[in-house]
């Protein structure tokens, strides 16, 4: 079967069917009793779970029976650097966090400055590395307690992590990275090797407490490939499979198939993004809309395919009753695309100068969080 | 053609026919001009060059030319962990130290338990760290400078390895490692990866120094592949191709073609053995000797088939005078094999006695040349 869409840890390409996606994948759907179950812990849903945006899991039933046995996990997450984060970046780490403060789970936080290096989006190593350390001013802003959380980036902290590493890349062959991740023999040393690393933060934890401790990734769905080769090996290593929660795509700002795209500013709302800019963006964004005014108020517009709408779904309507209002008077016809967007707009522009603030302030707690030696 | 030897890091089988292998390899022979070019900054030869054990080279006569306008070069060799290092594991750090000696040149000496265990000679990674440190002793009981010498583990000394890995193995597709060391899917991705790790040390001066340093290899000539790799993509990374002089294989006790193997400890004197084992080898190795004392009286012996006569070739018998001795009454019948065993057997146990002392004292100044940080 041809496939139309790809979903790769470096590519994502062509409208995803995320139905078919956690086939392929052999992940299992989230569903109201496991949504029921995490609200018993955590008193109410986050509304990226509650709104199917957190959508597919591995063994996160398994992670909730030791929680509920006394066994705490912990979490995991990354980032590969890029020159700016845009809000489809920080998504896992808003929902870590979130996660963090409910079940007081310590969380690694791995910075992968060599992959970003290896995969070509840098000339440098060094760049990589700088960029990655600016990264670690938006992670740290998404609210982290610095008590429970360890953010390292892979060339600073490689003493800890290349033992690991290398037990990893020994139970792995090129036949498996190449059926997972699709490499041919043109793929770099560096590149086919990589995966090893970001395996490792896996087991921290466990190596940490001298004990087997569960592991959950909050991720984007693409990254799955990877903790695919990692829960393979796992138990041969004496440690317990990571479990996983994966999140959809944010979609862009030029329709719900668009992609964010750094090399293409106007599709995403980046972190550091000034006002005006925003605003530009969010009035050139895709919506359901009508083609006037006065169609619009008989007919009413479509949220289902509008850019605008999904940011609400996101990130900015957490208020289940106000995504709903906006939902209702956009299909009414009585809320207009210009007024929907200049809302939206007030929304992100509030959302980026609280993060902008705290992304000043983590400058000075950046020792606070990050794992060096 | 089909090959009737094979020569890779990690494997040497059959009858190596080395004039083919220089040829196969694409080195240079070392002749008589640049042995006398060697001579006029040493003084007198190394016996190992003198008898050509050292019998292949790339660039060195650049190195000299560098040398001689004024530009010091850095040594560079290394070490697989294995559980005892027989005589010929010592070949490369007695010549390495008396290059050392001879040209004042810093040497960088890698110990590769990452490579050993990758590789399977261990199970676990601590336990070829663990050998390693152990062989650390002998390298150092070898006769470095301690002011001109910096020995590290990799995985101890990774922190200042793995960004310039990264930059390595960025340039080295796994098409090229395929085609090299004769990889195929089912290699795994720390050993595709690893070559990367060895290229390294190369560039370690140069980046100490903050200029283009010459590095010279000492090395059997089965590590070759990993550097032809390296000098490839050297100059991309702003640094000087390395250059490299190669030694021959040190044959095992039953026979010129025979191996030294650390699984079959007849076959080889390692340096951790008991004057009773080392006399006991030495007793049972290949000799060309007659069937008879009379036969061999009347005929002579073959020297050049004999294990003994090849130890006392590489080790044994550093003055020409001595060696020519032996050979000569060999060839005449006046010397018998269980003499010359026992000759060679008070040598080697004298060699033993100093090696344990040296190693002995090498245990209180590991501080001294071991780098990690």
């Amino acid at each position: 079967m041809p496939e139309d869409f790809v979903v790769t840890p470096w590519e994502v390409r062509g409208k995803v069917d995320y139905d078919r996606l956690v086939e392929q994948f052999g992940t299992q759907r989230i569903d109201a009793a496991l949504l029921d179950r995490i609200r018993r812990h955590t008193g109410e849903l986050h509304p990226l779970l509650k709104r199917g945006l957190y959508f597919s899991h591995r063994d996160l039933n398994w992670v909730l029976d030791e929680y509920e046995k006394g066994h705490p996990f912990t979490l995991y997450t990354g980032r590969g650097p890029s020159s700016a984060m845009h809000l489809g970046h920080m998504i896992p780490f808003f929902f870590t966090a979130w996660l963090q403060k409910h079940f007081r789970a310590k969380a690694w936080i791995e910075i992968t400055d060599d992959e970003k290096f290896l995969f070509r989006d840098f000339d440098t190593l060094e760049d990589a590395t700088r960029v990655g350390r600016d990264n670690i001013l938006d992670v740290i802003a998404a609210g982290f307690d610095p008590k429970l959380t360890r953010i390292f980036l892979d060339t600073e902290y490689i003493h800890h992590l290349y033992p690991m590493a290398m037990n990893v890349a020994k139970r792995i062959t090129f036949s498996t990275a190449r059926a997972v991740f699709g490499f041919d023999a043109s793929n770099n040393l560096g590149q086919i090797f990589y995966t090893a690393l970001q395996s490792v933060p896996c087991f921290l934890e466990s190596v940490e407490q001298g004990h087997n401790v569960p592991c959950l990734i909050p991720c984007g769905i693409d990254q799955d490939p990877h903790f695919r080769v990692t829960r393979d090996i796992a138990e041969s290593l004496g440690f317990y499979k990571p479990a996983l929660i994966h999140n959809k795509m944010m979609p862009g700002l030029k329709g719900l198939d668009s992609k964010m795209s750094s090399s293409a500013p106007d599709t995403a709302i980046f972190v550091t993004d000034t006002e005006q800019q925003a605003r530009t963006k969010i009035r050139d964004a895709f919506t359901g809309g009508r083609a006037t005014v006065e169609e619009q108020r008989r007919l009413g517009a479509n949220p289902y395919i509008c850019s605008v709408f999904a940011y609400y779904t996101y990130l900015f309507a957490p208020q289940d009753e106000h995504l709903a209002e906006v939902e209702r008077t956009c299909k009414s016809g009585e809320r207009l695309c210009g007024d929907c967007k200049a809302e939206l707009a007030d929304h992100v522009v509030a959302f980026l100068g609280n993060h902008q603030e705290r992304r000043e302030r983590a400058k000075d707690r950046v020792e606070e969080f990050v794992v060096r030696d």
